[in-house]
């Protein structure tokens, strides 16, 4: 048995940097070796200054970690970050400098061209441009996987991309509190209410599909804010060049298989794209952890009279739209030896 | 002062029932008579046997008005119907060949083309079919509004299809619980979570708003319900023949009207269509009550890559989507002297 | 008619500082001329800076006024402060000595012995302290009101205190999200959740009620945050020196009228208490705005086998239960001439 | 390896026996065998009727066992009950004379001095009384589990009772919505709000509560549900007549373990009884699942200037509330030999 790879995590206080722990908490490969948190939370013990929002247990042996100042030099070569766009910008290129593989959920650098913007199942080819940021940049380099809502929508979209040509897509989403974090938008504003509006969403959306999916595809977005804890849903209408029936599109989804490399790595799930049946369906509560929350859930396919096809579809926020898309982006890099 | 015209309502227990007590609780040309509910509950009084669901107080003089039931005679000349559409099926034309004007917000002959589907600020002329009705049928009449997020739709889009000519628009909608009625969705169901289905209703959507735009206008609706209490938001994508400006829109908007003897009815806002600019808005909670409910609250107007124009639009459901509607209708009636 | 006293607000921008705006928009006595808030928002029309959150429309010329930064000298002889302690602590004082009579909801000086803790319908002569204050320190003083909890609990045990002395009393409380003000708590800590925890609340509780109500009486409270946007919900359990039968306690409940010259104040409600009957009463979102908002309500009063007995108790937080309290306050300074 | 026992369950398609469905599926000693409903559903697969809540995926292999109706005879020795309270009172009689061993998580008899009302931890000796009945009533039996609040109340109470000796206790609750059942209590009622009664279930907490402690204690119970999905919450008053310390009692919580045969059965937790030193703690959504949702958590220990000690305890109504209550139960017959 290979011994696992010591790894270090940024901004591990924050949801998704939670979340990513509880995921690394039992991992095959990785083990968390580091923590990294703001300046005034540093040397304090993890346990002592987080308030645990996962309905898991924080595991003990993490609570005890340290944590370390952003500044601080860290041992391990592989280095998740959990970071705001903000600080992102500023300390992930430092990282990648002192030869560290950064693997990022972060938004800061997604739209640079030489980063990679992956997901395994739709484009692990993206892989190459770390090769090219290591031509530059040394042994350090650095990855990132798409916001939230895109990485539901862009693995949904992947297979009748590939096999119908889509040309237009409207997507009008109602998104988890937990996509805004901790400490997020205030219960007085979502009580009885929703709020139509996520700041930059609906750009990141239209252009992270875009760039994943390869394609010149015209994408609406709507986005609105709701009172559910976890799991986006989202209502998407699409045009495709070719015409294929309602039998045709749900072929799709249910043969796409994680390709090559990517299948069997521990967080992926056999079937990232679940159809279901069931007309009141996908929810988020009920369907959120399919896959153990590595998969999405599609479902209501029908014929839109405007564009062609309509459906739902939802996504674990925070496993395949942000904690769990990072983890299986790193599994990936360590199969193919691209971690220093 | 004219003497104030009796009304019975029918399904006064419900939510929209409730609703329209409390609108009918103080005005100026109306006068509750006369309450019908299902038949196990008449003779019983109206406060003994409802659960009261709205958050004004239950006015007493109501609450004593014992309850007909469904096949007694009613001797109020005009009746409004917060039917369920199965009763309502039965029950109204046998109330309109009694000679009584049915107001009716049941959506049991909203398709039969010899009944005024109406929103009197949009398409009042639509009143005409109640003379129809009356060659065949004596002094009666039966009078429709439409669907509850038709009610808000319809009326955004009535000024910009007459500007502009409509050919498209896709809606999704996140509807509030109160359009479910009593007992409607369960808690259960809603708690951390959503619906993305409502029966019948992504049909009726489309039907009634071309029906009331007159127009060849092909509508793609897909609905939710979430943790709202009242309050339909939407989210609307349009195509258009002409090709206006952003403020061309918002102004058309702005500038909207109540057309002729529709002003000045006791129920109609002066401003039926309220722009908001704060790119949070509209959200249910703040925006419903506009208008004392009547008037619906519109935001977020952009560039739509796919179809033209987004924009987000806010109706209460209760008050402009159903109980309001009604009460309107029946203004317009009897301004016009159709009231038998 | 006598010419309209200006007044200034305090932390007009937080959830009290809203509510008091609009409970001052038609004020018959009172005018709001002034407004204050942090330094950081100085010189910003109040509109421009304000994240809006009741539900009815700010009025249009609050939205211009120009915010003061917090160490400008007021013109105002009336100032309402809605601040939070720590910047009452400070500034509360400089106001007083510089002649302004200071009506706060902070909790700051609750506990200051020549600081009235007023409820006008309990302890009225809790007044006569502004004449100490005004020996020693000029013409300004300070009057504050109590918790929001103990804003409905004193009211409510008031009358049996007076009747049937109370020894003893048990409160666990459901509180509402909008007690916790700007951003308060996460959504995300709400959505399918509860807090059973409220920093110094319990102890609040506590010491106000038995202050008010000048009473050695043991309180035993347990507070709990839910997800309910405006109302305080609480479950009582009292013992008492004499032995009322439950019609006594009714009783003594229904016929509580604000006494002397505290009734008829414009904020005063007619029936500061109202009993309901109905078994499930009092819910927050259908008993709050009882009064407008002024009374609580109170139901389900039965034995309770360990203390005597039990009822709930619902109070609107933000009306009675702050902005509503201080401007009650204001309004007996005003008739009594104690604005200078 | 022994053989499985095969198992029915009857009320198959309600939350508690979706509930239970889940936790029987990978159970070591039992398999479903046989599922009852109510008449009108009966003959058609299980998956094709039922409306699924439970968050996880209901097994494919009960999706597709036919339901059998209430008058069927069934061939399974053991039967969970997971029934409304006047169906049981009907049909549990039956099968017990049919010679089933019924585990009930009914109401209809747990006032019943001839049935054990069970928590295995902490009344085991409690199952004598199935020897009694047997004695009477052939190889049949009836074991009964408390109500969901007690299964937790009871359990905190317990290690308190026999230490120190409880003589009174206040216990107000926060019970989630899943308690209800479905449809159970609508969306329209808990959006924004709260209800401050549950019928029945105030004398249900103070009968059940004595009976389990055999104790002669006045418990004053006031019961509120609230929009939480899973996870009763409760506020705990008690007086006790020796006088511990708060070291002493949280002591006695954690030394607290499953007794004899208890501890080891499949669904027993190693810690029935978990203290949590954080201030805002227990949370529904946070500690609902501690121990598989077997556990309960108690936080917040503190003097109540009332009664003597106050104190926070969640249980989560579905698992140890409800199904896993009568799983644990069956467990226990089964180690000891009861089952027919």
């Amino acid at each position: 048995m290979k011994e696992k790879t010591p790894v270090a995590v940024l901004g591990a206080t924050g949801m998704v940097g939670q979340q990513l722990l509880t995921m690394l908490q039992d991992h095959p490969w990785f083990y968390v070796s580091e923590m990294v948190a703001s300046e005034r939370r540093a040397g304090i013990p993890y346990g002592e200054t987080t308030r645990w929002m996962v309905d898991t247990t924080l595991p003990p042996a993490m609570a005890l970690l340290t944590l370390k100042g952003p500044n601080e030099a860290l041992a391990s070569p592989l280095v998740f970050s959990c970071l705001g766009a903000r600080v992102a910008r500023d300390l992930e290129p430092v990282l990648v400098q002192n030869g560290h593989l950064v693997v990022s959920n972060a938004s800061a650098f997604r739209r640079n061209p030489d980063v990679p913007l992956l997901i395994p199942e739709v484009n692990p080819e993206s892989l190459r441009l770390l090769s090219a940021q290591r031509v530059i940049g040394g042994r350090g380099g650095l990855v990132t996987n798409p916001n939230c809502v895109v990485a539901g929508l862009a693995l949904g979209l992947a297979p009748l991309h590939h096999a119908f040509r889509l040309t237009k897509a409207t997507v009008v989403t109602l998104q988890a509190v937990s996509g805004a974090g901790i400490p997020g938008v205030g219960a007085v504003e979502l009580v009885d209410n929703l709020i139509p509006w996520i700041e930059g969403e609906e750009d990141k959306i239209a252009y992270e599909t875009a760039r994943i999916l390869e394609a010149p595809l015209a994408i609406s977005a709507s986005v609105h804010r709701v009172a559910v804890l976890h799991g986006h849903t989202m209502s998407v209408s699409i045009s495709m060049e070719r015409t294929p029936s309602r039998e045709d599109i749900i072929g799709a989804w249910e043969a796409f298989r994680p390709p090559g490399d990517v299948a069997g790595l521990p967080t992926c799930p056999l079937r990232p794209i679940v159809y279901v049946h069931d007309v009141q369906r996908p929810q988020p509560r009920l369907d959120r952890m399919a896959g153990r929350g590595m998969s999405i859930t599609i479902g209501r396919l029908r014929p839109c009279p405007v564009l062609g096809f309509a459906f739902e579809l939802c996504v674990h926020n925070l496993v395949r739209g942000a904690a769990g898309a990072a983890l299986l982006n790193a599994e990936l890099c360590a199969r193919r030896g691209l971690i220093p």
